[in-house]
């Protein structure tokens, strides 16, 4: 056969599976060849209405700690960005075997019985509570409190599963905030679900629950379901009852598969009626199979705008401000526990849009580099400790192991010397102390952790940051350079769902990205780091448990912005 | 007489005194009619070599927390700006009848047996301690602990007159560190003396000691004198016998005046020989002559760089952390006691410079405004705690009351939300909490404190500021908009001098600068800096006097600057 006729006979055999990465800002989509697991093209879309927290699309002005979406955004991305890679790829959508989601978590929306969104319906387009809730709103906060006090005074089992504190980020919180709020939204609330399992839906027809995303974020676990319904109505009498009406009770083990491409689902994909359709996946969970983190130990974090972190173990272990864990739930015969920081691109982008100085932005002008890059050169020169700052990573409020987002961020040891290159490196480091926090909650509790796993963006770009990573925590860094984790991940589970791989952990061996670059930690400066990660945590301490300085300003700031 | 022979005729009879107000960045000369009192020229000189922070003149790095200037700069200015008022206001120096000049503090240098400075002299160009140390010079915070320690241990009675520490700012620690570090330089030193006292000399011919210097700064009384010769001794072998030597041991009162105009001063001022020359004072309490500041009570801040801030009281009085007080230093018959916060204008300086966005910049080039007037007024909109942000203002660390130039700056309080707006007036409340808490120590220890009167660029450039002061003070806030209020003060005692006045209450009484705006605090505002203050006192005796961070952080930056 002539070297034309191999490439024809490989691209006829070639199948491919499309996996979908639903972030906080764009959705991003790639297509894999199911054998080889190379990426064959991507593609992505940035939501057109962004995220929404300072108004709604009509102009209504949102409280303060809002992040909503618009669901209509999911679907563009579905209909864009699938055609866009088949496009790329000169592929038809006859060799596509399945699709599989990830999604941001708890990312979650009300919709009426025909699964229409409410904020899409006369009459409510202008109620903010009929809208997506992103996992960063963080308005509900008070409400997250409530459920922890219940929980506690009522001694609630589940209530360890999750690190003992409801996190405002979670379905819950977000309901009640409806029900308390929006009495009229919450009445014509046919179901509150996840962004993600609506987006099954609308491909499928048939509804389903993703078990990482009620056991995660929802307060569900696989021996004894949601919390009681005595549980719910002692916490509001609008809520009895509604686990089975407004949350759908059944929830499917992440061994299922959501179902096939309905005709609704056709015409939105561009994929043949009957393609498999994986069960959602969170995203930073995807991303564990993306770059198989499937053994005991295996540390994962996917540093995006925030931090999502799992580790998976062979023990069941309650940790105080560890987010929850879930057995099966990612890799199967592994409990994978999950914690994370609230803000780490995001308040480095904060501080890039926020502390550049005119002359920095001219100078990166003129080198022809962006802002990062002009200061990750400038922060490399300095030695650990050198600025002599240090801050506190809570800029988007605390998610581990304080679980509290009316905590907030903090620099200590400014001079009138302190260059804006001291400042950048000073939240870097912030970061990293956060990181380190959480993996000494684990290993003080008795949870193994190997190399240190850093998937996203910043893993290929800030080589700086990757360093720090490895001198504060003292372990190896392995970098992913895969630049698309999320959206291969729900590949790979897509591969599954197509039949095409026995479980995740198998595809995963056949599949993943082994692209890394790996960073060992310099003892000169683990020594010094070791030094400030004390300071870091004395403030960490003091500020996030003996002293509410943070949250009574929160307060004072709401009640002055009300004014 | 016609109107055009009255003018000449008043031009005839018209005779003037001039003031130098020698700043940290420039000196600054006014002419005054010592009748009126009214300003009839004046004329800025920005010191060339300014302030000397990272090199020498021939490139040679400095290492950090140094502040030096070159006396040769201070001789440019009575040249150039004396040149410049007369010819600005036709004058000729025949019309001037005394001159007085006000100096930063302590600000000194070593000079040779001809009263030469060392920096001066071939040899000595080269070592970093032949040259002024500027008053904000903090690289002898250790020889000032030193100092505080042993006068503790021997219970130096002295010590509490300056609140129990002696600071780095002032000239006995500075005079130490060249002991230490530079034995060369110091065995060459006939005298270390105030840069205001050399430039005395240098007009005079005649060596003097101004009392203001040797009291605020150099731990001197008219009862006790010196620190006695036993505590030199133990403190330095090389400092045994160091009173009377290398520091001048005769001091003159206020009452007094340094001298008449040499032959040399008549070269360098273009002045007559013989006119009278005042002695010199301090920059701040020069204002307080300007303002006539003279009565029990009366309080006055000089807002600059750094903020001067002194209280007259009918009191003695021990306070810790109050720089001092002298009687008759600048009021017969009053107490003044001097407090202060080292950096105010230096530290909304620093974030002009480092922290502003380009956005920001464009809009402000766009309006024609500066960058200070932009922030002012996008602050200016916010209401008190809206930013939910507390500083603490120690930017170049904390003068009164804790006196410890090792604390650092701090902003608690971050969000992903915060603007530079918000952070522009935290830095300002934080810069009114600090003055707060001085005055806070004045009454708690029964020093009475009338209006706040505040002089400076600041009084007369940013309402906004002024208003928050008032605010978080709860007090009236008097904003003096008289722009050269030290060099005024300066031109009052050569008035006196001169023998236009019996002393400096009556020629303050006659000439003093009246033009004030007043700021009366709010009572809804107050309430709200009432809460944000008892927040930023728990910061400020957290970090100041509970937790070492600040200074733990200090000593891991110089050991990583200099590897």
């Amino acid at each position: 056969r002539t070297e034309v006729e191999d490439k024809a006979y490989e691209r006829n055999m070639a199948k491919y599976v499309i996996g979908i990465d639903f972030g906080t800002l764009s959705g991003r989509c790639v297509l894999i060849d199911v054998n080889s697991g190379v990426e064959c093209a991507e593609s992505v879309l940035e939501y057109p209405h962004g995220v929404m927290s300072l108004r709604l699309p009509d102009g209504t002005p949102l409280p303060p700690d809002y992040a909503l979406q618009h669901p209509s955004d999911y679907l563009d991305v579905l209909r864009f960005t699938i055609a866009d890679v088949l496009d790329s790829a000169q592929i038809t959508a006859r060799d596509v075997v399945g699709i599989g989601i990830d999604f941001t978590a708890s990312t979650v929306l009300p919709v009426d019985e025909h699964m229409c969104p409410l904020c899409m319906k006369d009459g409510f387009r202008e109620d903010k509570h009929s809208y997506v809730k992103l996992w960063k709103h963080h308005s509900a906060q008070m409400y997250a409190d409530e459920i922890t006090e219940l929980a506690r005074q009522r001694g609630e089992e589940w209530l360890d599963i999750y690190g003992g504190v409801v996190s405002c980020e979670w379905l819950l919180p977000k309901l009640l905030q409806i029900a308390r709020e929006s009495p009229r939204v919450y009445a014509a609330t046919h179901r509150f679900l996840e962004a993600a399992d609506w987006l099954s839906y609308e491909m499928t027809g048939v509804e389903t629950r993703s078990a990482v995303f009620a056991g995660y974020k929802c307060l569900w676990n696989a021996e004894t379901g949601y919390p009681s319904n005595d549980f719910m109505a002692a916490l509001d009498p609008a809520l009895d009852g509604v686990v089975g009406t407004k949350i759908l009770e059944e929830v499917l083990a992440m061994d299922k598969i959501a179902g096939h491409i309905s005709e609704n689902g056709s015409l939105i994909t561009g994929l043949e009626i009957g393609t498999p359709v994986a069960l959602p996946m969170i995203d930073a969970h995807a991303s564990m199979a993306a770059l198989n983190i499937t053994h005991d130990g295996d540390f994962i974090a996917v540093a995006g705008t925030s931090l999502g972190q799992m580790v998976n173990s062979t023990e069941v272990i309650k940790i105080p401000g560890i987010c929850g864990y879930i057995k099966d739930g990612v890799i199967p015969g592994l409990y994978t526990y999950e914690a994370g920081q609230a803000a780490v691109g995001d308040m480095l982008a904060w501080f890039i849009n926020n502390c550049i100085p005119e002359p920095y932005f001219a100078a990166a002008e003129r080198l022809g580099v962006n802002l990062h890059t002009l200061l990750e050169e400038k922060a490399s020169r300095l030695a650990p400790g050198q600025s002599g700052l240090v801050a506190l990573d809570w800029w988007n409020g605390n998610r581990s192991v304080l679980v509290n987002y009316e905590l907030t961020g903090l620099i200590v040891g400014l001079k009138l010397s302190t260059r804006p290159e001291e400042i950048y490196r000073a939240l870097i480091e912030s970061a990293a102390y956060g990181l380190r926090r959480i993996v000494e909650q684990y290993e003080k509790y008795g949870i193994k952790v190997n190399d240190i796993c850093i998937a996203g963006g910043i893993a290929r770009k800030n080589a700086m940051m990757m360093q720090i990573y490895a001198d504060v925590l003292n372990k190896r860094v392995r970098a992913s350079q895969n630049a698309q984790t999320g959206a291969l991940g729900s590949a790979l589970y897509a591969a599954v769902a197509a039949g095409a791989y026995r479980d995740i952990a198998e595809a995963a061996q056949a599949l993943s990205a082994n692209d890394f670059i790996d960073y060992e930690p310099s003892a000169e400066c683990v020594e010094i780091y070791d030094k400030l990660y004390s300071e870091y945590l004395a403030l960490h301490d003091y500020f996030g448990e003996d002293n509410g300085m943070m949250v009574r300003l929160g307060k004072i700031s709401k009640a002055a912005s009300v004014k």
